[in-house]
């Protein structure tokens, strides 16, 4: 119903003007973060090998494909169906839509853009995890991830920060998701990574770490610039709202952002020698993903030192999986989704004069202390039963050829 | 003219709040659907030779030029303009903004907004045709192809459909253009690549079509996102207005994309062993063509159901154009636009209760055979003057070198 | 506050839905014209070779991130604070914020709003030098520049032309840019490519310029496709407000930008016997920028001639900075945003009736004068201080490898 139907059906015209701002404002912000699979997926392309292209194109669609349906199908009536306990929901299972009241609204909007909102945001936590499990982890395997994150992982958490559960009671603030969905993501990465091992050649006989290039910077950037713009949809977009405050949310995203652009340059700058580029795109994503938490409730200045230190943790949280914990991340995905996630979580608690502190520390451990215990779970289910890891063979000679029998360059050579 | 200024001159507050609303709402939904252009042009570039590649970008430019100007000069008059007897549109041309009345309205919008909306779905129906043309179409020839098209044909069943023509009085329901849109490209790309003929190396000497990959998978990857993404913006758009039913019309699309998607995986999966790329992305413009007719009318379930229907069909499709009725098309858009438009424009009959089966039988066939009519007279008009076929030579060294003196990749060495 | 919290704080209902209508429509626009960063990351990459792709990746990116940093601190106080004899802006450095009024408003919008508009403008002007000064520049030179032009430069023309400045008092009309914005960027461009001087290689020994084609057309082109997709909410973005008249100015951008593709076709076509790629794109560039100005006060067929006039000029222009004045701009930016955004201003005043002519002269002759002075010099003490110019040994073994350590394609084999 458009304004003029809403009033003839007798709503004030007021509130049917706000409600239909408000929904032309969520669609937008859900079309933009559907976008960021596009993002993600030129990203961890580009950030990885020729090879494996192809495959990781695959992940990237079919964690979105398989978030959707789930989602819709199981994960929504966990994250925000009738509320047990402030555990988990329990009611909508195949038709979400069931849960809206007579007029058909959910939470103040029409369910169907509730629902639309809602599930853009679950795979885009779904999607993180392929980058660090990239270039190694056998295709139907990664299907199994996808639907599973996307039932049991990520609507449990989202349930209790956004659903009405336990976290949202106690007043923990995760305005657009820094825990609910990238730290979620970036944990999930973690155990992904840890449990399936490092790649082939990634370390040498000495044990350290040996650079593996990505293969198309230029669309590693993209992807880059597309989270970027996209990010104003993910952080703008859950008022949910067409509010007077849309341009100061904006404001902290892009000076979160551009600080921690900057930061991160300037460390590898430092530390390296020279400014280096994937680091530094790295470093925007970082920023991003720190001040999605706060974005809402901190000022300019504060902004650009949450963002400020997510560009140089980021930097120092990479060298430390590499160097130290040798767990092989090909993206950075830990550090950037669950380190920054994590952080700007917590430095929300900092800045935010009506955030507390404490309670942004046990919202992120509990979160976290689920997601390890789950995804540790599930990735080891995955892999006693259809084993997580390609073989070999596969692995040196690329998934493409292998996993699809195909190529994503078929007219260039390029090394394996 | 703002708000304030509707209503002091004259205009009810509530009547100028939903103009402006609907306004806001149309525009976003053109902007999307004009960068569907970079959509197609990245998944046409993707999936053919690297050879090609610069003249493949020039066609998909190119057709939104003429088509932007033409539509502008003679189309929009044709397929908006005063209704001659449910047939065709006869009044408005060389300046379509004279068809609106004192206030500047036509339609229930300022007309401005009106003709750009129209003039990106024109657009889109006139690019679906360098896809299955590629490879071996003399640029000239496209040029007027592309003219012909945004004045001759797609106005004309557009007129029909939603320019108050006979089919719009009958009832037939093509909400955002499976047929409009997408069948009438997809069948004037069959006309195409039939009368072209196919590519050199197609058939082995015994008969059987071998594989031409595409050449860059990421960029065609990048394409369906895009298209994916703008298609929200082409389905909710369609409304023309905001309403409390977007997000149930985004829902239905982004299923039927996910289970149309999912359902192409599979296929592939069981009849050649691994889960193809090309055709999985492929599988989900097939779904997102398919539920385009019915995205408004149609409930999640039913979208699910069109969605797989035209995820298992497409890969029928392309395989049955590719060795039974050895038509080349190399991205498969017969299939995804054609087959698929036609498809879910008739099971919007089966699921929706308001819509007459029958009806929409009627409508695809004879949008179907008024379009096969007039684009073989007009590509063997092409053909018999222009030629619509490169040289063998120039062919098997790629257009990019003979149609413009240029190499899409100059640094780099790719296979002829 | 939402449109309920506002009417409850005592705002007029009608006042506050034009309020958040007009909000709303601010940030879709300002999220386009972000997203023109990634637009033109693409087009200067794809039009550069290999050797130097990550280099001006890096050089897109921080760009925006020391202009949204530095016009945060200084530029938005330059160009919106308090004025200062029709000059320049004299407060709210450090916070712009506090410029707002006791409502947080701003020129009739939230200031965040109003700040994140004119920060993505800003980067605009910025970003465009970076084309011009390609495969020569040092990063750190580079990095100098952005900021003194997110300073010095944009936000006092800005300051005005759209800051309250004397060129706003005496009527000169350039509505989104052309002059504000792209012509600024490209007068930078054209001081800098001259300081800089020509690439290695660029001309033989008799003098006569060689072509250095790009190495990514796909790319190139896509990046097109995205600024054309941004234009709509760089030109409609522009009312700041949500209005009827939206689809005119689209309606005006887009004929601009089809006349103009077609033209630079036509002309290069006739010219050199084939219709170029590379030039034809940024035909579509040159239409948009010379409409820029005008595209709220031309009509639909006078917006058709100022983008032929562009699409013509912008072939000469590159031929003239190429062959007659030896100045290397490696994509044509001088020509694009510096000739077609003079061009496309002072048409505003021969096609729009309310617009005198003379004063647009002045405008852009004003402005013009003013950048050329602060650009030289600018770049005249980067070069004389940290130097302009990478190394001959650098810029033939490409900037990624010595400034950044690294391969855009590091699985791919490219020609130097």
């Amino acid at each position: 119903m458009d304004l003029t139907g809403l009033i003839e059906s007798g709503m004030d015209a007021v509130e049917a003007s706000g409600l239909l701002m408000n929904v032309m404002w969520t669609m937008l912000g859900a079309f933009l973060v559907y976008f960021m699979q596009a993002g993600f997926a030129m990203c961890e392309a580009g950030f990885t090998r020729a090879k494996n292209t192809g495959n990781i194109l695959m992940k990237n669609m079919m964690d979105f494909v398989l978030g959707s349906l789930f989602f819709f199908v199981f994960g929504f009536a966990i994250m925000h169906g009738t509320d047990f306990n402030g555990i988990i929901g329990v009611k909508g299972f195949f038709d979400p839509t069931s849960l809206a009241d007579a007029d058909g609204m959910f939470n103040g909007l029409p369910i169907g853009v509730f629902i639309i909102f809602h599930t853009v945001f679950c795979a885009t936590a779904a999607t993180i995890v392929s980058g660090s499990m990239a270039e190694r982890t056998k295709f139907a395997a990664y299907l199994v991830y996808s639907a599973a994150i996307s039932i049991f992982i990520y609507p449990v958490t989202g349930h209790w920060i956004w659903g009405g559960g336990w976290l949202s009671s106690m007043g923990f603030h995760d305005f657009a998701g820094s825990t609910a969905v990238h730290m979620v993501g970036g944990i999930c990465a973690l155990v992904g990574a840890k449990i399936l091992g490092v790649r082939i050649g990634k370390y040498g006989k000495d044990g350290k770490p040996r650079a593996i290039p990505g293969h198309n910077l230029p669309i590693a950037a993209l992807g880059v610039f597309i989270l970027w713009f996209c990010w104003f949809g993910f952080n703008c977009g859950s008022t949910t709202a067409a509010t007077t405050s849309l341009g100061d949310i904006a404001m902290t995203t892009n000076l979160a952002a551009a600080a921690a652009t900057l930061m991160a340059m300037i460390v590898t700058w430092v530390r390296y020698g020279k400014p280096d580029v994937s680091m530094t795109f790295n470093g925007s994503l970082a920023g991003l993903v720190a001040i999605t938490a706060g974005c809402d409730v901190v000022s300019n200045w504060a902004a650009i030192i949450i963002g400020a230190v997510a560009g140089i943790l980021v930097v120092f949280s990479v060298e430390f999986f590499d160097k130290v914990a040798k767990i092989d991340d090909p993206v950075g995905a830990i550090s950037v989704h669950g380190v920054c996630g994590a952080t700007g979580t917590i430095l929300t608690g900092v800045f935010a004069s009506d955030v507390d502190f404490l309670t942004q520390v046990i919202g992120v451990a509990s979160v976290m202390a689920y997601v390890l215990v789950l995804a540790f779970i599930i990735f080891t289910l995955i892999d006693k039963t259809i084993g997580l890891r390609v073989s070999e063979q596969e692995e040196r000679e690329g998934l493409d050829a292998h996993e699809h029998g195909s190529s994503a360059y078929a007219d260039f050579n390029f090394r394996l």
